[in-house]
Order: structure tokens, then C-alpha cells, then sequence
């Protein structure tokens, strides 16, 4: 239990820090001036986390009772900011940090609700919106429909991560094995998905031609 | 006081329902896959109470306690998926549905918030986010101005319904009774407002021309 | 102590005046109905405070308990309907009341914050949030990509007049000569953002003509 609560902290920072890159990023492809940078790394890096916190009842969150995440989510985006034509080079940088901290948040926030006590497939759901609120609170904030929604498996890959805590956790089995798998494959489909084309069904409504 | 208990919940579950077939209907339009299909009928349906739950101190939120309201949502959520091309034919579905969702939880809210001992305007205003919330994060995530705050009659159907509810309550009436006045009011102004034009006055500040 | 509460309810109750008027005049622009101008009016007012409220764990948050925000917004909200053309001539209706709103509804938060025992850079922050929050949920309700991640200074305002009081409370100074100085700064530096064109640095990632 010990050594859970360790785990959840320690993946919370990482996650912390790749989805303000994330974040960052974002910022800056659109023009964002150097403060609207740090306070969207801020926002997608703590969003997800602040969503699951405040429907468990873990008030005040601990992205708001610490000043870690900020500091983290600061310095993260400082470094894009300061680095930016070196991030801008990398092919898809806001997608590959967003896969990361993805699985890492999926993972982390399934674990602290299993902690809370809260029921196996809340459980689960609850990690996918500590993965996705982040990213969808990003895209929110510069007026797109958000990635979670569109035809990419992405929700469906931070469940995934989830999905491997929960059924590690009811097995027994050691929770940084259960959270390394459930990462592992929470990141190999968001790329499959990003650079194979991966996809669940859509349902075909429309009448050709109509949008 | 058992019995309002009950007839929330049960009121509460029904408006999940619709609320989520009303999600679900607006992702497939947007043709987007399965997943995201779920994650719309899902959040469209627990948005408005999972606000209320939030803001009365009811945490963790009904809908995230239990898995009842997930495994409702997701239920509707394939049943569009799947009969798609049914739901699409059927004039106006979201609206319909949204409309039937409305109603019920404007009305179930109200009713919660006074369980909670909210004052009673509050309590309407409750009413009134529980029965908007929904419709208002499906539409932001879907990057559209919310349905509520363009020039239709919808979160003034919600509140007359909430204020059935309000008033039936400090007379001691039934709340089986003003539940059910209250539903059909709402949904009656709303399908007025959609079918018969009805509408409340708005301001004319611009010059001709301008937008 | 109790004169800090007290000032903080005066300044909650300013800034959810001007907030008010603020959303309000945006809707009226928009062509809301009157509902939705009402709405707006409210949520532009409230949506801050209720984020702060929220995460330092005021449950229920001050503008639910008590019904003197909503009656509040709803008047400035009636004032800006039936006067719109008067507000429409003002040059910049919008942005001056939300620029008085950012800096009174910043300080109060901050105060708040730290009333509530939180650490001082979190403080600032909840501050910082209490101020832009209702300017965000505004302009992300009106499918606008909020002005705080704009490249005006606009949050980094907000952030200055939570850092003054901050730093004068940690030095033992009043907390109304605080208060002051924070809603000066935080107002003069939007104004000047606004009418001078001061900027913060924008990184340039892009190749020429990328959008």
C-alpha cells in the first residue's frame, strides 16, 4: 500500500511534466504569449489529475495542496518555450509527450481511486479521465474539438492502461509491474493508432454528401 | 423524505438514459468511432449531476459511486451506434431526447439540492445546471456555442420545470406529483420553442450590418 | 482575520457586479435571449470563485450557499439587456468591467486561498484562477478561444495582483491597503496591455506562412 501511494506520486510527477511539454507545445505553435504557455502546461498537466481528485474526494487535490506540480509544470514549460524551434523540429512532439503522459496518468489515477476505494470499473474510468481530462481541457481552451473525440484511438487506449492496474490489482500482482504493462500498452496503441492508422468503427449515419 | 430519495434515483436514471442517447446521437453524427461515441453519451449524461453533486458537497458524486449510471450510458451509447442510420432518420433525435432529458433532471436536481438544504432559488439554479450541464459539456466538446445560450428557450424550460418542483415542495404537495408537472412543463416550453418558434426578446445592440 | 473575511465578501461582491456585466455584454453582442444573457451574466460571475471554492474544499462554494451572487448577476445582467445600446457605444464595454473584475476577484481569491491555509505559490495561483476562471468559461460557453491565452497580458495581471497580496501578507501589512494596491496594479497593467500594446515575448517556432 506503502509503496502504491510512492508509485502514484512518482508517475504523477512524470506525467506532470510530459503533458506540460505537451501543453507547452501546443502553446506555442499558436502564437501564445510566454504567460497563456506556462498556464495551459499548467492547466493539461493538472486537469486530469484535478477532475479524478475532486470526484473521489481528495480535497484540496494534490496538485493544489503542493506546489510541485506547478514547479514541474513550470520548468516544463519554460523549456519549450525557451526551446521552441528545437521542439517545433520533432515531427509530432505535442502527440508523442501527450501518449506518454496519457499512459502514465491512466495508470496513476486507476491506482489512487483503487486507493479511495473506489469500485473496479469507476476505477478504470476514473484513470481514463485522469489521462484524457488534461488533453481535452487542452483542447478545450484553444477552441478544438478535442482529440479524445475524434477518430483515433486515444480514450480508448488510456482505458486500456486502466484496465491492466484494475485486473493486476484483483490478481495480486505487484502494483509497478501491473502500472509498467499498463503503460507499456497504453503508449503502443496511441502510436498504432498515430502511425499505423489504427481505428475503432464509425457508425455510417449520413447520407452521401451531407457533413 | 424515502420516497423523494427514491423518485430522484429513479428519475436520475432515466435522464442518464436519454441524456446519453442524445450524446450518443450527436458523436455518431459527428462521425466519430465507437469510443468516442461512448465517452459523449457517457459525459452528456452524468455532466449536469456530477456539477451538482460537486457543488451541493454530495462527493464522491452518485454517478461515480456507483457504476450504474456508466453501464446505463454505454448501453445507449451501442444502441445508437449500432442502429445508427434508425436514429438518424427520426427527424430531430437529439433534440427530442435532449429535450426529455432536460426536463427530468432539471427536475430530480432541484429535488436533490433540497434534500441537501440548499436554499430554494439556489435549488432551482441547481435544478437548472443539472438539467443544462449535460448539454452544455457535450456541445463544448464538440466545439459549439451550447444550444442553451443561443436564442431558443431551453435553460428557461429547465428552470420552469426546477421551479415546479420549488414551489410544489414549500406547499407540501406530492413530490411524485410536482416531479411530474414540472418534467412536462419543461418539456413542453422546450418542444414549443424547437416546433412553434417561441422565444424570449433579445437585445438589439448593434448597428445593421455588424456581427 | 474577520476583516479579512469581510473584505473579501465586499470585493466578491464587487467583482461578481462587474464580472456579470462583463458576460453580459458579451451575450448581448452575440444576440443571446434574454436567458442566455442572464445565464452568461452568472457564469462569468461565479464560475472563479467556484473553481477556487472547489479546490480549497469551501463545499458547498459561497456563490451556491447563498443566493446573493446569482441575485447580483441577474441584475447586472437586466441592467445590460434593457441599457445594451448605451453599453455598445462604450468603446470597450467587455474589456473594461473584465479587467475590474480580474483585479478584484484576483486579490480576493488570493486571500481566500490563504485563509484557507494554503502555501503561498498555490495561493497566488487559486488567485490567479479566481480572477481569469469566469473570463475563461465565458469565452470557452461563446466557442471563443479564451483571451487569457491570448497574446495580451491579461493572466500574468491577475497573477501580479494575487503576488501583492502574497508578498504583503507575509510582511504584516493590512490587508485592505493590500487588496488596493493589488486591484491598481492588476488593472493598470491589462489597461496598458490593452491601449499600449504591452506584450510578453511570443517564441517563434514557425517557418514563415505555417498557420
Amino acid at each position: 500500500m506503502g509503496s502504491a501511494v510512492l508509485l502514484v506520486k512518482i508517475l504523477d510527477l512524470i506525467g506532470t511534466f510530459v503533458f506540460a511539454i505537451s501543453g507547452a507545445a501546443l502553446g506555442v505553435e499558436r502564437d501564445m504569449d510566454l504567460f497563456g504557455v506556462l498556464v495551459l502546461a499548467f492547466v493539461t498537466a493538472v486537469a486530469g489529475g484535478l477532475a479524478r481528485d475532486e470526484l473521489i474526494g481528495a480535497i484540496p487535490p494534490e496538485s493544489i495542496a503542493s506546489w510541485h506540480n506547478l514547479a514541474l509544470a513550470v520548468a516544463a514549460g519554460l523549456l519549450v518555450f525557451r526551446f521552441s524551434r528545437l521542439f517545433y523540429r520533432l515531427q509530432h512532439p505535442v502527440q508523442f509527450f501527450d501518449a506518454a503522459g496519457l499512459g502514465v496518468f491512466a495508470v496513476a489515477g486507476t491506482q489512487k481511486a483503487l486507493d479511495y476505494g473506489i469500485n473496479w470499473p469507476m476505477a478504470a474510468v476514473l484513470g481514463m479521465i485522469s489521462g484524457i481530462g488534461g488533453g481535452m481541457v487542452r483542447d478545450i481552451l484553444t477552441a478544438q474539438v478535442p482529440t479524445v473525440l475524434r477518430a483515433d484511438i486515444y480514450a480508448v487506449a488510456a482505458l486500456a492502461g486502466a484496465l491492466v492496474v484494475v485486473v493486476g490489482s484483483s490478481a495480486g500482482l505487484q502494483p509497478i509491474f501491473c502500472a509498467l504493462v499498463g503503460i507499456a500498452l497504453c503508449v503502443f496503441l496511441r502510436l498504432m493508432a498515430l502511425y499505423r492508422g489504427w481505428k475503432l468503427p464509425v457508425a455510417s449515419s449520413h447520407p452521401p454528401g451531407s457533413s
